[in-house]
């Protein structure tokens, strides 16, 4: 049936010199054309979007014992999720890629679906690279997760101690109900930052080393509501989150890894729901009315009782309704921009960086590379690097030439690892804010005043509408355990409605 | 031909108790229908969207000789400008109103159509109503356009004094390239007036009182960036742009109107270009290739050699693009999202407010109007009243009934004027977020750090597509003498090229 997904259609492209973007092309004979007339299936649950979210919340209605078709406007499934194949039979992750304690959901999920996890490399000592410093460090010495650059250290216990006993005061089912919500949505990070120190240029960039891997943003581009939010996310109802367990290895969101690669996950969901995930199909206009609703799609038309729309909210607002959407929700998606974040990795014959005692893990004051992590395949047989180019320095890499975007990688990975990085056998990039189908990485991110003027638009149904995405999550906001928790909410709430 | 301007065709709904959301219904039989096919037209160059910008151009265009056609979503043309039918051949503005000095390029459009000004009441005494306060006072006086509220007016000096200041120093080319222009970013305008003065409560209400009808927005809303470029930008090359020209009605933005309503203009210019423009075409679509460029509507596709598209950054960004725009254009799109303000009217008899010595402008510090013009037409033989609703207080206001809207309007009202207010013939309001094709007014709101990041793809073309729409203008940006210089600006760059 045109449009099914079909396992193994992904050309995952390799860019060194090539494609700022790559993007998936399958196959032209095995690519569907779009039905020249208008194709119309009937579902009990049309959901939009095959990312983690979707899939997740499509799952369970199927499950729950009703029908569901999901309209994904890729040639694949997994949105921000989405394997490297390295040959062999291994992969490296493009998007999303680790697990950690509390991301119970997406745990949950894979253990289900029989894809296991492997600890994240993390033996030996980190690194910190700043301005003609050169540290090694372990997260388990005297100054834990930060990095022992004395020129930051007190200014850094004292920011992220008064983060985490601020975070701690939030709700995260309603942020914005917090008694001081208006004046934190005054406040940019970097202005509260100014507020608690005396900001030196080198921890104004170590904060932008921070919030570019993060939010794919600098400080100046988040409120601190929102900033307060995302870290009370990191965590669930009984480990509140911390910035540690956000931004951590050890015992942190980075802690361990899905063997096969995480978009394994996905592709396992869709290959049970088969004929209810239609590739290539972006939605257009969603129509709705007391007794159903309606999903236009380019390839096929579904009508269906309720429906759930699980894209990052920038996306979900191009999408035409009809009846129009009330004013919030409108109003929510207009200042609700995707973060600017790229993934660029090299692939060497071995992860060479082992044998001197480093982890792989380098945080960065110089650019593109915020930071960096080992992303090699569970038998080390190989080995890959990988590294976040966020925000400022997204944006000054994504002008650059392809070759000298490559260059200015292997040359940040020498001044990490020493010269033999700088001959990869493989590199590739993968540019978030030029994939049509997402825009922009790892989150989306509200401007000030946003969170306390809509937030609760969210997540709030609109009649037979439901939303989903990580975006809408409470936990792990912005990870695929939210994306997870999000699908799992919104099937929940469809069921309760059917 | 289907599709083509009708004049007339326009009903400006009373909405007293009733619709929320005034929205044009032209008489079916007038209204054709998309073509069942795929209409096509060709000519030199396509505008999207038929404000003041859209219109400005295309009548350029033509006027130079080329051939142009302007895709109008809506069933008719003005954007935000749109004339209210008060009966006997009268009209009042639902949306832009004023003309003031150096606004010379609306006023040259103006002129060349043929369509006049006549000068707003004011004549009398302006109102102030804070708390328990009721105060009057001319804009002549001592205290000039400030309220003369003690508990304010030193700290309104000081801040309009340094708001010029720095103002005076923006380049409106280019604010984004300012010495300060990411620290100006890392600040609200909210936490910027922290930093000038102790703030009371009162002073917090003005600082509101202000933003609302100039932005539709909250201080903790607005980059301080933003802010000081939007006043900069209330000028011209030999005027530079202050508070007092932006706020002003003597020698200010609100000194002027336009006899037969705003909105004339831009049916006279429509008028020229008849069949050039057409109604009821949703733009969708824009593909472009070395040899021009395809703009697909609900109606009408139309190739060309060039495009502008003369809409708010929001509506612009929910086009699909083929090829992708630069990640910097959709970003941009992605975090300027349109303010939230309602205009809302009441039509009496006569102008009573006139006869106590009163101007008819208001300023309130009490919900939901901030500020209040006479709107009357020239011949003052009814008395029109308006008022802005803006910020927090359009978001509440939006979620009230009807009956209540109508009715807290009605007794602000009384409080400024008297009893009379709250009789009277006629009551329309426009909900400007609501409306598919605006999506809020009275201008687009980049988020903190938007401008320093991607203000430069505000005008910068992509190959064949071209950029208008009073977001665009260097000067009046926000005001219909802004959209008249984008289009003349597009328009040329376009001719240039052809």
């Amino acid at each position: 049936m045109p449009g099914e997904l079909t396992r193994g259609q992904f050309i995952a492209t390799s860019v060194a010199g090539g494609a700022h973007t790559a993007r998936a092309k399958p196959p032209a004979a095995r690519r569907p054309k779009p039905a020249a007339g208008a194709a119309r299936r009937h579902a009990d649950v049309v959901v939009v979007g095959a990312g983690f979210a979707g899939l997740t919340a499509a799952r369970a209605i199927r499950q729950a014992g009703r029908s569901v078709i999901v309209l994904e406007a890729r040639d694949r499934v997994g949105g921000r999720v989405w394997n490297h194949d390295l040959g062999g039979g291994r992969v490296a992750e493009r998007g999303g890629t680790f697990i950690g304690p509390t991301q119970d959901r997406v745990a949950a999920l894979a253990k289900a679906l029989g894809v296991n996890t492997f600890p994240t490399y993390d033996t030996g000592e980190d690194l910190y690279v700043a301005d003609g410093t050169r540290l090694t460090y372990s997260d388990t010495g005297a100054t834990g997760i930060a990095p022992p650059d004395p020129q930051i250290l007190a200014e850094l216990a004292t920011v992220i101690g008064q983060l985490d006993k601020l975070a701690a005061t939030i709700d995260v089912q309603e942020p914005w109900a917090h008694p001081q919500a208006a004046a934190w949505e005054a406040l940019t990070l970097q202005t509260w930052l100014d507020q608690q120190i005396v900001m030196s240029a080198r921890f104004q960039e170590v904060a932008s080393l921070a919030t570019r891997p993060i939010f794919g943003a600098e400080p100046r581009e988040l409120s601190l509501l929102f900033t307060l939010f995302y870290l009370a996310s990191s965590g669930d109802e009984l480990n509140p989150g911390t910035f540690e367990r956000n931004f951590s290895t050890r015992n942190g969101a980075q802690m361990s890894r899905f063997v096969g690669g995480s978009q394994l996950i996905a592709l396992r969901v869709a290959q049970a729901l088969g004929s209810g995930v239609v590739l290539g199909a972006p939605v257009r206009r969603i129509s709705q009315t007391r007794s159903g609703v309606t999903v236009v799609s380019d390839r096929l038309t579904v009508s269906a009782k309720r429906a759930i729309v699980a894209v990052p909210p920038t996306l979900a607002g191009r999408i035409a309704y009809d009846p129009l959407l009330p004013f919030q929700r409108d109003q929510l998606t207009q200042r609700y921009g995707q973060g600017v974040l790229s993934k660029v990795a090299a692939v060497y014959d071995t992860p060479f960086w082992r044998t001197q005692g480093l982890t792989g893990q380098a945080l960065s004051t110089t650019s593109p590379i915020s930071a960096t992590f080992d992303d090699s395949p569970p038998d080390g047989g190989i080995g890959v690097v990988f590294g976040f180019v966020g925000g400022d320095n997204a944006r000054a890499y994504g002008i650059m030439s392809p070759a000298a975007r490559r260059a200015a990688v292997l040359d940040q990975l020498a001044g990490f690892f020493g010269d033999e990085a700088r001959s990869p056998s493989g590199f590739f990039e993968t540019f978030w804010v030029g994939e049509e189908w997402t825009r922009g990485c790892p989150v989306g991110i509200p401007s000030n005043g946003t969170l306390l003027a809509y937030g609760q638009w969210l997540r709030q149904p609109v009649a037979r509408i439901h939303w989903a995405g990580t975006e809408t999550s409470t936990y792990w906001n912005g990870y695929m355990d939210g994306a997870v928790r999000s699908g799992e909410r919104a099937a929940a709430e469809v069921l309760a409605a059917l």
